[in-house]
């Protein structure tokens, strides 16, 4: 069995990866491929999902949030010495936020983790493991009330936009900039986008997953394109093709 | 130890009402409070939150959903068979939607359970415990662009409205409303909410939590106020005095 991680910074974006993978590359949730792992309860990262596809498990953490990634970056590779097959990837995705380049934060977060990274290919090399670093946010997007936040709402943005949910909706989102005279965020996209599809459930993340899975179920085209635009095929094709 | 139960529909509304018993009624979360309890691990109900005040034990419980509000409050009174205390007040309150007489509905629930409930003073009296029901939602609210459902996030529309929030956004919610071309719901004002107040959680109970919360703190008169018009200080007067 080759051992692949996916290490996410909440439960937002597993929402997001979560479906694509499965639909995508066809990988399937199974608890059995979990019972193996060698993770202690740390409060470090969340509980891991399992996805199987032939003799490949991809196992998908997040760290509780933004701001604990780098101790959950650490607490995956304490971990990882624990393993009877020591993964071949570890895949690392973040919001871009303000930082320039993902692949030299990735480098400093294991160097004051005591590792010492080697850069090979965009990659790192990691005792053997290949640590596949991704920068979420990284797409054009121009509009005139909107704040292009470097975030995975801006993605979302980005999808709601290309399909006809988000474009009904350009007057009100132009009065709203006015009234709170501020340009709107992506997050606050997000909202208006629970609005447009008349979404009761109590959390966003969750409005995400249904957004995706139906897109993908109706408008796959469209899917593809953003798999393109936002640099994410590249991404899921190193750790789940 | 008095026992008094408060049974709800939802996660969303024990956020409602948690701040209010716990800040207005002076009760402190107790888990100590909860060990003596004797519920299953029922499917039917929810982990229990337990506030004490004195000599009183309130434990506070939420039927996962509208939809399993019946079934959770029979399960509530085989429970309360296995009490050592047995509880001497019941509360119970759900959404009015288009129910017109929450007491009749209260009492149809317990006789198709097998009970033979006595009405008294506008409550239910069950081998001596007395039932309160209550219909969230039953306020007058005229605004044209809303549709005035009579459910939880009605109250919190008011609250928004009495506070600055909403009304700086009545430009965006006529403008929404045209887009969408049907009123906004109670439901859809939270997420309008969610973007004035820059809420970044995930879920939208939380923001229900945080804005109760900052009104109890900063605006308490406007609570009060509230309370009254809403009818929930007779029936928080009821359960948490």
């Amino acid at each position: 069995m080759e051992v692949r991680l996916l290490l996410l910074e909440g439960r937002t974006d597993v929402s997001f990866f979560l479906p694509l993978i499965k639909e995508f590359y066809r990988f399937r949730e199974s608890n059995a491929g979990c019972e193996i792992l060698p993770f202690s309860k740390d409060k470090e990262l969340s509980r891991p999902i399992c996805l199987i596809k032939y003799k490949t498990l991809l196992v998908i953490l997040h760290a509780n949030g933004k701001d604990n990634l780098k101790k959950a970056l650490k607490a995956v590779f304490r971990a990882v010495e624990r393993f009877e097959d020591r993964p071949t990837i570890i895949g690392v995705a973040r919001d871009v936020d303000t930082e320039e380049n993902i692949l030299n934060w990735a480098k400093s977060t294991l160097q004051a983790g005591g590792f010492e990274p080697e850069v090979k290919n965009g990659y790192l090399l990691v005792n053997g493991i290949t640590i596949v670093p991704f920068g979420i946010g990284d797409v054009t997007f121009d509009a005139k009330d909107i704040e292009p936040k470097k975030e995975l709402e801006l993605l979302m943005t980005l999808l709601a936009k290309k399909e006809s949910n988000l474009s009904r909706l350009e007057n009100s989102i132009s009065q709203l900039s006015k009234d709170l005279e501020r340009k709107l965020t992506p997050k606050d996209v997000m909202h208006l986008l629970a609005i447009a599809r008349n979404y009761k459930g109590d959390s966003m993340s969750g409005l995400y997953r249904n957004f995706i899975e139906k897109l993908i179920r109706e408008n796959r085209g469209l899917i593809e394109e953003f798999l393109d635009e936002s640099g994410l095929r590249t991404f899921l094709e190193t750790i789940a093709r």
